[in-house]
C-alpha cells in the first residue's frame, strides 16, 4: 500500500478525532442512526444504479489500485530495453524463450504475437482494443465512487432534515431542542465526512490509477513497435524516456547507463 | 430484474423509514400537498421540457433496463465462435439457415448483410448507423432522469419556501411555528429523498445500459468483420475476449474450452 | 404546440398556485418589487452577457421551437423514399419538376444540386455546412435560456438579500420581522420558479430541438447521397429507418408497406 | 457599444438601486470595507492566477468587445462577392490594387497570400493557425471573467463570514446584533451582484465574440478557397451564406440582388 | 516570480486582515485546532487521492510555475530565426556547433535530431510524444490544486459541524452559545480563504502555464519544421508571430526588423 494512502488515512481520521476531542467527548457523534441512513443509503442508492457485477469489480478494481505496487515506468523501460536488446542480437524468434520470465500480461500478449509473425496493424489492433477495455473499467471504478461521493452528504442532508423535521413538530420540551438539532445534524457530518474523507479521494485515486495503467500500456506498445521494426535499442529507451517526467530521467540516466553498458 | 437493485430499493426505503420511526410516527412525514408540488412540479418541468413522444420512448427504455435481463458478454461470445465455426466449415452462405434461430436483432440484420454479399464498408456503415442512433436513444433517457433529479430538489426548495412565506406573515400565534416549519421542511425531505434514491439512481443505470450496449454492438460488429474475413475462430474468440473484464476471462475460459472442443 | 408542453405549464403552474391557497391568500406571494428584481435583473444580465440580434433571433427560435409542428422522421423516410422511386425510373432530371412540391428548404437545396448536376463532394459539403450552422444557432438558443436559468436565482438571492438587510438594519419594531423576511424570501421564491419552470425546461427544449433538426438533417444528407447513387429506393429505406426508434419502426413498418407497393 | 448592453447594465443596476430605496435609504448598503473585501479579493486571486501580461491583454480585448462595432457577416458576405468579381473578370492579379482598401487583417493577409501564388494548403495552415491562436486568446478573457465570478461570491461569503465570527464574539450588547449581521450580509449582497451583473454577463460576452469572430475568419477562409479556385462569384455566395441565419438571409437578398446586378 | 503574483498574494492576505482589524482583534480568527482540521484534513485527503510522487512532483511544478521566469514567445522567436538564418546560410550540419549554445532543452533535443537527419515523421512524433506528456503533467498539477481547493471548505464545513453539535449538545450556558458559534464559523472561513485566494489561483496558474509551455513548444514544433524544409527565416518568422497576440507583434515588429537587418 502506497505510504502517503497511510498517512493521509490516519491522519484524516485522526484529525477528526482529535478536534472532536479537545472539546467534547468522542460518544456525543457516535450516532448509529445516523450512520445506518447516510452509508446504507449511499449503498442503497448505488445498488439501484449499478449492477451487482459491476460493483463487485469495482472492488477488485479497488484492492489492486490500493495493495498492489504500482510499477515504476522506469523499471519497465529498463525491462523493454534488455528485451530489446535480446531480439536485436538473437532475433525476433529467440523472444519465445523469454517469454516465460515475462509477468506483465500486456506485455506477453504483445511479444507473443510478434514471435507468432502477426501483422504489425493485427497487433496493434488487438492491443488498443485491450487498452481501451482496461481503461472503461477503470473509469467505471471512477464514476462509481464519484457518485457515492454524491449521495453521501444528499443521505446527510436527508438524515438531517428528518431529525428537523421531528425536532420541530414537537417543540413541548423547549430543553431538548439543542440535544435534538445535534443529533440532526450529525448526519450532514457523517455525510461530508464520508465523501471527503472516503468516496472523493478513492474516486480521484483510481481516476489517477487508470492514467498511469494507460502510460504504462502506451509505453509497452511504443516499445514493441520498435522491436518488431527492429530499432536500435538505444533509440528506443531514448523513445520511451519521453513518458517519464523531468525528476525520474534524472533518477533513470544512472540505472540506464548500467543496462546500456550490459547490452553493448 | 437485477437482484442489487431490489436489495437497493428495498433497503433504501427501509432505511428511511426506519430512521423515521424510530424517533417519531411515520404520519409526520405524508403531506400529500408537498408531495404533489414536489412530484407534480418535476413532471411538469420535464413534459415542458421534453416532447410527449420521447417520454414515453425513455418509459420503454426504462422498463427494458430493469426487467430485461442483460445479456453476458460471455455468452454472447460463446454464440460467435459456434456462428463463425459453422461459416468457416460450411461457407458463409450456409449461415441462412441459422439465422432464424438467432434472436439478437442486431447481430441478425448484420449477418444478414453477409449472407446477401454486401459490402464490408456498407455492412459497417450501416450496423454504424444504428449503433449511433441506439447510443442516442439511451443517452435520451439518462439526461432526462438527470434533469428530473435537478427539478426534484428544486421544487423541494419552492415548496418550503411557499410554507416559510406563509409562516412568517402570521407569526401571531407562537405555538404553531414549529409544526408549520416541519410542514414545509418536508418538501425539501421528499425533494431529496427522489432525486437520490429514485431520479439520479435510474439516470446513471440508464448511462451504464448505454455502455454495456455499445460494448454488445461493438462486439458483433467485431465477429462480423471477422466472419466475413473468415478469420481463424480462435483468432476472433482471442479478440472478443478483450472486451471482457479480467474476471469474466476466468469465468469465461472453461466455457471457451468446451466451446472450443466442440469446434474441433 | 406540443400537448405535453401545455400539460406541463398549466399543472406546473396550477400546483404552485395550488399549494399556496391551499394554506393562504394568493395575495402575500403577489410583490411588484422582487418580480421587478428577479425577472428584471435575468433580463439586464443577459442584455449585457448577448448582442440584442441573437436576442431577437433566440426568440424566433423559441416560437418555432413551441408552436411549429415537429415532422416526424418516418413521415421524411416516406417522402424519400417515393422521391428516390421517381428518380430510379424516371431518371434524376425528372425530379426537376418535383421540386416546387417540396416544402423542406433543406431537402429541396440538395435535391436541386443533384438535379444541376453539381458533384457529390461538393453537395456534401455545402449541405455540411448548412446543418453546422443551423445546429449552432439552436445551440446559441439551448445556452441563452441556461444562462438565464443562473441568473434568475442569482436575482432572486440578490432581492431577498437586500430585504434581509433592510430589516436588519431596523429591528425597532419586532412584530414586523416575520412579514419582512416573507416578503423578501419571496424574490428567492420567484428565482427559483422562472428558473425551473420556465428557463430551464426550455433550454432543455431547445437543445432536444437541435438534436431532431440535426436527425432531420442527417437523415435528407443520406437520403440524398442514396438518390445521387442510385440506389434501390428499398435498401435506402431500411438504411434510413436506422435513424428511427424500434417503437416508431414498428408504427412504420405499414406505412411503409403500403409506399412500397405503390413504389413496385 | 451594443444598445442592449447600455440598456442591460443601466436597467439592471436601476433596479438593483430602485429596489433597494423603495423601502429603505441607499446609504445602508455603501460599505467600503464590504467593497474592498470583495472587489479587492477578486483582484488578488485574479492576480494570483494570471500573468500581469494576460490580465491586460484581456482588458485590450474586453474594451474591444463592448465598443468596436462588431461586422455584420452580410456586410462581408458582400465585400467578398465584390473582390470575387474582381478576380473572375480581370484575374487574381487584379486584387494587388484592391488589397489596400482592404481594413480587415485577416481578409487582407490572406488575399495577399493568394496575389503572391503561395500554395493553397500553405495558406489554409497559415489563417488556420491564425484563427486557432486568435480563438485561444479569447478564451482566456472568456475564463478570466468567469474565475472571477467565481471568486466574487466566495470573498462575499468570506466577508460575511468575519462579520459573523465578530459578532457572535461579543453578544454583550443585543441592540447591535441586527445591524451588525446587515453589514456582513452586505459583503454577500456586493458578491453576488458582481458576479450575476457584472463578471458573468462579461465571460459570456467574450464567447459569443469569439464564436462571431471564429464566423468571421472561417466565412473569410471559405470566401478565399473560392476565389483561389476561379468559383463563379454567384456560386461562392450562395455557399456563404450558410453562414448567416435564416432572418439574416432575408434581410440580405436584396442587398445580394443589387451586389449581383453590379456584378454581371 | 511573477510581479502580479506578489501583488496578488500579498493584497490578498492584506485585505481580509485589514478587514478583521478594522472591526476586532485578529486574535479571534486565530484558532488552531480550526486551521488543523481545515489544512490538515485537505493534505490528508489528497494524500488518500494522489501517490507520494505524484504529489512531490506537482510541488516541483509549482516552484516552476512560481519562480521560473516564463520565456516570452517573441524571444523565442528570434531565436529561432537566427538559428534558422545560420542554417540557411551554411547547412543544417553548421548547427551542430550552435546546438551547445541552446538552452532550451526541448528546442536543443529537436535540432540535434534534425542534424543528425533524422526523418521528419520520426521528428515530429518523438517531440509530440514529449509535448503530450509534458501537457499530462502539467494537467496532473492543475488538478491536484483543483481537488484541494475541493476539499478545504468541504472540511470547513466538517470543522464547523463539529463546533455546532457541540454547542447544541450543551446549551446550559447561554452566554457561551456566541463564542461557541463563532469558533466554529472560523473553520469555514479558514476553508474559504484557503480554497479561494490559494488553491483555486494556484490550479489556475498551472493551466495557464502549461498552455503558455504547449505554445512554446508548438512554436519549436513549426520552427524546427521550417529549418529541415529550408524555408525562408522570413516567411518562417511571419508563420511563427501567428503565435502571438496582436499586442505582443506590434512590440515584437522592431525587434524583428533589427534580427531581419542581422539576416541579411
Amino acid at each position: 500500500m502506497d505510504f502517503a494512502t497511510i498517512i493521509g488515512i490516519f491522519s484524516g481520521v485522526g484529525l477528526v478525532v482529535w478536534a472532536i476531542t479537545s472539546n467534547s467527548g468522542l460518544e456525543i457523534f457516535v450516532n448509529i442512526p445516523s450512520l445506518a441512513v447516510v452509508f446504507g443509503g449511499t449503498i442503497a442508492s448505488t445498488f439501484i444504479a449499478y449492477p451487482l457485477t459491476e460493483v463487485l469489480r469495482v472492488l477488485a478494481i479497488l484492492k489492486n489500485a490500493f495493495f498492489a505496487k504500482s510499477e515504476k515506468p522506469s523499471g519497465k523501460i529498463k525491462e523493454m530495453v534488455e528485451i530489446s536488446t535480446i531480439a536485436r542480437r538473437n532475433g525476433i524468434l529467440a523472444l519465445d524463450k523469454e517469454l516465460s520470465k515475462i509477468k506483465d500480461e500486456f506485455l506477453k500478449k504483445g511479444l507473443q504475437m510478434v514471435v507468432d509473425g502477426i501483422r504489425g496493424a493485427t497487433i496493434n489492433n488487438v492491443l488498443q482494443l485491450e487498452m481501451d477495455n482496461i481503461w472503461k473499467r477503470h473509469q467505471l471504478g471512477h464514476q462509481l465512487f464519484k457518485d457515492m461521493a454524491t449521495f453521501a452528504p444528499a443521505f446527510g442532508m436527508i438524515g438531517t432534515l428528518i431529525g428537523l423535521v421531528q425536532m420541530l413538530a414537537d417543540l413541548s420540551n423547549p430543553g431538548s431542542i439543542g440535544p435534538k438539532m445535534a443529533v440532526a445534524l450529525i448526519t450532514t457530518f457523517y455525510g461530508s465526512v464520508f465523501a471527503n474523507l472516503l468516496f472523493l479521494p478513492i474516486s480521484i485515486k483510481l481516476k489517477r490509477r487508470s492514467h498511469q495503467e494507460a502510460l504504462r500500456m502506451q509505453l509497452i506498445l511504443e516499445a514493441i513497435k520498435s522491436i518488431r521494426l527492429g530499432d536500435n535499442p538505444r533509440f528506443m529507451e531514448e523513445k520511451l524516456t519521453k513518458f517519464l517526467s523531468r525528476a525520474e530521467r534524472m533518477k533513470t540516466s544512472k540505472a540506464a547507463e548500467s543496462s546500456k553498458k550490459k547490452s553493448e
